[in-house]
């Protein structure tokens, strides 16, 4: 099997998984008082603090979560209850992950005001669209604000959120701008790092910059799975000047932020594949940028019609995410299934409902096109074979799904 | 290391573990469409349905969640949000586990009027106080309901709760008696079975009765390393006719009811370990409950003022909670450690932060009692000698705690 879907799910090192069945096999609850507990408690808080150091954050700052999706939930509805009185607003980027999307869209049945920011075609937030909507002015507006809201109203938004990297496209956001325009607007920001840790560099403290406080930079969401760490382990990265209300009650345990017995094993497997996955960013990032490259110049030899989305040069390495004019981008996946290819139409996260990516939609893409698309994300266990064997049959499938197979024997 | 805290957190089996390994190291993400995501959602079906058979519900009705408190939080939160319009109580009995009683705390703060429901001196819930309080009749109030409001008002709570195996003390409920209760007064009920799953036996469908729908039992909810799954594994049941909104959005996954890249490895494990307990129940029963005896009876001849609390007929196999007059728990518990024996005092799941004990305090007994109690629970790894291993250094260790070797010593 040839797997080129690591942004769905990355294979789980073999770092991580040893961390794990030691962590695992050890007895005791991290919450417990005596002897077994307190060696359950010093090899999580080992994991935080292991953690914190590739994200350049404090340790008491990272929560141990269940994955991605709880983080982004707990960012979101954790600021969303702990608001400020008068602020209802929510600044919500175009193409966000349905965590996020579904989570805001919640949250306006909660009484929740959502302002978008509009993508670029590359998919890129122009930071200054973004303050323009952290301050309440709607750029896309015809007219002035309404003037029975003052000016206060609208001044400041609940909150914000981005994703740092974009799932299907790939494309790598300014968080340090978001970041700083987010600070200067005095709204407390959550980034959706679940692409990005272990992927690109990541600095909590230096995209937080010197604007430390309750508003900025307060919340950092990332996924275990997405670097090699097990499925069902995650982290939120909480400020510890940020007001988030928890999303799991119970006994209290870090920080009061997220009840629940902690996942020592889990914790410590994060933390195993995150040092290992960082202290080879570097030579990973030229491997896989070279490998990507090789992937599109060769797709784009056979089939001139297809085209590169997201961002040409500010991307995530990897990801390979193309256009397919006229072929179904569902049929295309099944034929490289059948040639034992694993490959992803946009995001893996719907349940396996088929739907046009809002992603490639909010590109200003039509609906047509948001159907054409593949995304091929290369990862640790990728080769330059895995490319070949792609570009073996993709011409052959794109002819098939395009219909032009069915043209030529007409 | 002798280990008497298996409520807190149950050693990992073995064949938890190994199927944890097998399915961790298979590459895909259960929601995506190619071949490598049906192979992880084929184990993740699998598991579900293994559960399902062990808990006597439908596999659609098993919704897998990081753990008993997420499980919890989703239940109580899910039904409160679903609730319809007009119904504000929760029904509460006393002495629940923490991540009830915070999470209705915090639905307190969202408008929801508390309805208490008292212990009696064992643990036990009264079924007919259970129903008065479904009803909207407060057993304990002096005065009848306040004139201004209505008959419909009062008669119906939007939910209700309950801990079938008290994580403390050990009572155990009649759970079909509550559910019965549910059933007639039309209100959703929640069963924390957290304890109970793997330790007594549990049927969903054959509590629910033949009552099948929005209210009476519609969710129950489970914790896998109380019985020797790993850490961050759990499951809610949500009866297919229940009325519940999400506490994580995102992907839509299992059932809309909770989002994010379901954990194949951990319901695999979780599975295991379940079949595994089950299989055993029997045996460990009658095995547990000699060396529980066993226990007791050597602490109660040689301290005859230890007074075992809980229920002492209808309790779980395995707990031994004791109540040792002028003894501080804590001090207890210290010395058992330094004598390489791990022991609780009450719930662990309190993050370290020595209170005196709610659950005591609901069975009628004073703060003094409260602080005075220690918890030790046999499980699968426990042995004879781990018994005669606490007895032959409790007498000193209670001693030295009273006060009585330092009266010895003037």
């Amino acid at each position: 099997m040839i797997y080129l879907d690591h942004a769905a799910s990355a294979p789980l090192r073999a770092s991580a998984r040893d961390a794990w069945i030691a962590a695992a096999t050890e007895v005791g609850n991290a919450s417990s008082v005596h002897g077994s507990g307190q060696a359950a408690r010093r090899l999580l808080e080992d994991a935080r603090e292991a953690v914190a150091a590739r994200l350049d954050c404090e340790p008491i700052e990272v929560v141990f979560t269940g994955g991605g999706t709880e983080s982004i939930n707990l960012a979101l509805k954790g600021l969303w209850w702990a608001r400020e009185a008068g602020r209802d607003a929510v600044v919500l980027p175009d193409g966000e992950h349905h965590a996020t999307l579904d989570t805001v869209t919640w949250l306006a049945t909660q009484g929740a005001a959502v302002r978008p920011v509009g993508l670029d075609g590359v998919g890129r937030i122009d930071p200054e669209e973004f303050a323009a909507a952290l301050a309440g002015v709607d750029a896309s507006a015809a007219e002035p604000s309404a003037a029975d809201l003052s000016a206060a109203d609208l001044s400041a938004a609940a909150l914000a959120t981005a994703l740092v990297v974009n799932n299907e496209v790939g494309t790598v956001q300014d968080a340090a701008a978001l970041a700083a325009a987010a600070a200067d607007a005095a709204v407390p920001l959550h980034l959706d790092a679940v692409g990005a840790v272990g992927h690109v560099p990541v600095s909590f403290a230096g995209w937080r910059g010197t604007a430390a406080g309750s508003s900025g930079l307060v919340a950092l969401s990332l996924s275990g799975h997405k670097f090699g760490a097990p499925v069902g382990t995650g982290a939120l990265v909480v400020s510890r000047h940020a007001s988030l209300a928890p999303l799991l009650h119970g006994g209290g345990q870090q920080r009061g932020l997220r009840s629940g017995t902690p996942d020592v094993a889990g914790a410590v497997a994060l933390a195993a594949a995150l040092a290992e996955a960082t202290d080879e960013l570097g030579a990973e990032t030229t491997r896989l940028r070279a490998l990507g490259d090789r992937l599109i110049t060769g797709i784009r030899a056979a089939i001139p019609a297809a085209e590169l989305l997201g961002d040409p040069v500010g991307r995530v390495p990897g990801n390979v995410h193309v256009l397919f004019p006229g072929a179904a981008g569902e049929s295309l996946l099944f034929l490289l299934d059948q040639a034992g290819i694993s490959v992803s139409i946009g995001s893996a996260c719907q349940a396996g409902v088929a739907e046009p990516s809002h992603v490639v939609l909010a590109l200003g893409r039509d609906e047509r096109a948001a159907r054409s698309v593949l995304r091929l994300t290369l990862g640790r266990s990728s080769t330059t074979e895995d490319v070949d064997a792609v570009l073996a049959v993709l011409p052959e499938a794109y002819a098939r799904a395009s219909g032009s197979r069915t043209a030529d024997r007409s």
